[in-house]
């Protein structure tokens, strides 16, 4: 008789959106007459830009054609054009030297952090940051890992720290972080490079939103602390440097340098994803190579200094209200103090001003109390959005 | 300190594939002149169809403009236009019929086939027939399972049946099946689905090459066959039926009526999905939903008849030289006998002939002394493959 994996009965019910969804959908059915703003999911509302559209569609004819069509990708998981504009990008944005063969394509981060620990024993203790995105900590209870919390809080910014006697082989860091927002110093990531390399341990460094970062003494990859490539890999994604969300392409940075109990971690990396996957579309990868081209950068910086002109509208409400925030200068994510539970919060928003944010306690237990906005959607919605705030809370 | 998972140890060293590429690489660095015709991975070489190109240029223009933007897909894994596509497809294409929240869409079915065993623990025993596709064995011993071979050979005409006293819990079926092109017949296929029911197992079954089946009489479904949707998944793909192997598009069928352990696989499957995957790119998807419009069925159904007249060439060949073969008629493959070690008659073939086929050993003891050649190659090619097959073996 198959036996199911006993370790998706301790998953939580819902998965966090999937909630929300519900309860916004069930109040417009109720209340069809609302306008509802939605702050909650973090999609973008952009459309990609024209270079990037101008490459999918010249990608697309190509593939019609017998003598530009392209069947299966290379194995090494990415073809070598997208590889070499971001080694490009990574010398130019944060001055890290990559060779392409540590660079490799997916349709993702959200896939490659939830598969990376597939290559990991289930002795591993992993350390996850409370809050946090909820994938790091599901994707490990569905594999029966012994997980350890540490906490963020407000009296660390939501950044937390190694400390003394801290024990753990695998660190999940997230860094603008998703949900808080906050984004860890060059000094504060030392500490935890150094902490990994004393306790051999490996950190998954989660880069998604290093575009949003403006504080250029801030590091961008966690490669620029020294000897970050002999402990870290880092995922990072176009979805939101790019709009990406719904055209799906990220890459893994895994340095040939980085070996984890006898073993290279590029290697293991590459096998897993040879056998289990078999690489993003030649179509999407031409779209996602036109974001590094200089109009496609910036086409895309264009939008974020949008993104981030609607995070700096939420920051100066929140300082003109009172209200405790971190976040919303370096990263999409505005992530503010409830003063009660966060679905209540959820609750009232949704009921009284109309507007959904993501509550803090969906993120973990560290999470109660305060409650996530992002900076995704119009600049018009943002605006009204903060109106409602400034009426409902003045 | 971070322990790997030792059961990567247990892979063989190179994945076949790149096997097969190192050598043809090597051979043509020192003859340069050699006109090599490559039928050895199972990629095609037509390219997308007209009205498919169409839809993808359309759907990267819509991702251009604001209105019709696309972020994030629907977190039931895939579009509801695709999926009621795909439902009608199976209507009319074998009268199995389907819920649309039964079809999860993703970027190929080897990723599904791989991750699909996460839902199930390491106690069951897992049957995989030999040879086959290395997927199913290799993403097993990735996870420490216990794996059981069932034998395909001459005399079985490589489609093992359940035989008394056969215990297992996991069971992988591939028909059209790859590598040796055998198909079942229903009546074998029933055989397999009472045999799961009688033992409470899982089959998961492979019907990538589904298109490929002319015999009407055979099962293109494995709902064709009475209660299969109590102890069946299917697994099938566009890339075989319509030149998807880049463009990556996968759709996987878990009946609502398929309980495992008191378990619903559905729900499993979808919570295992929306945790650690994000779904296909809109555009892709669009792409896809052409192929299953009457005027992409009818484009693609030419290409799948061209490849099919290759395969008829081959199995001509063959049979006019009086080797033994399998598979060709209802498939893109040709399976035939070597009369002597498979790798020994590769580097005999690419050596004599510079013509480039799979080593049937690659696929598993069973198909040691068997080679597969695919029929997705030209015509022209797949002619001179042939004539030369002729010169050498006449």
């Amino acid at each position: 008789m198959v036996k199911v994996n006993a370790n998706y009965k301790n998953l939580k019910q819902n998965y966090l959106f999937a909630n929300i969804a519900k309860r916004v959908f069930s109040y417009s059915l109720s209340n069809p007459e609302a306008n509802i703003i939605k702050m909650g999911i973090g999609d973008v509302t952009q459309p990609l830009t024209p270079p990037v559209v101008k490459a999918l569609i010249k990608a697309s004819a190509e593939m019609g054609v017998k003598e530009t069509f392209r069947g299966y990708g290379p194995d090494d998981q990415g073809y070598n054009f997208l590889k070499e504009s971001i080694v490009n990008y990574y010398k130019s944005n944060c001055g890290v030297e990559l060779y392409p063969n540590e660079i490799m394509i997916s349709d993702g981060a959200k896939s490659d952090i939830a598969n990376f620990t597939d290559l990991f024993s289930n002795d591993n203790v992993i350390l996850i940051p409370d809050p946090v995105y909820p994938v790091y900590t599901d994707s490990n209870i569905m594999l029966g890992r012994k997980i350890q919390l540490i906490d963020g809080n407000e009296s660390n910014n939501f950044l937390p720290l190694p400390y003394d006697g801290l024990e753990c082989d695998i660190i999940y860091l997230c860094s603008p972080n998703n949900p808080t927002g906050a984004v860890y110093t060059k000094e504060q990531l030392k500490l935890w490079v150094d902490f990994a390399i004393e306790k051999n341990a490996i950190i998954l460094y989660d880069a998604a939103y290093e575009a949003f970062i403006s504080n250029t003494s801030l590091p961008r990859s966690i490669y620029e602390i020294n000897d970050a490539k002999k402990c870290a890999v880092e995922f990072c994604s176009l979805s939101k440097t790019a709009g990406f969300t719904g055209t799906r392409l990220g890459y893994t940075i895994v340095p040939e340098t980085l070996i984890c109990d006898g073993e290279s971690i590029n290697k293991m990396w590459l096998r897993r994803q040879t056998t289990k996957f078999n690489g993003t579309a030649y179509i999407i990868q031409r779209g996602a190579d036109a974001v590094f081209k200089d109009d496609g950068m910036k086409a895309c910086h264009e939008i974020i200094e949008y993104y981030k002109g609607n995070a700096k509208i939420m920051a100066d409400t929140m300082t003109e209200l009172g209200i405790w925030y971190t976040g919303a200068l370096n990263s999409p994510y505005i992530w503010i103090k409830c003063g009660m539970d966060s679905w209540e919060y959820f609750d009232m928003l949704l009921n009284e001003i109309h507007v959904v944010g993501t509550p803090g306690s969906g993120f973990g237990r560290c999470g109660a109390g305060y409650f996530r906005l992002t900076a995704f959607n119009t600049r018009e919605n943002t605006i009204e959005a903060m109106n409602r705030f400034l009426k409902l809370f003045k």
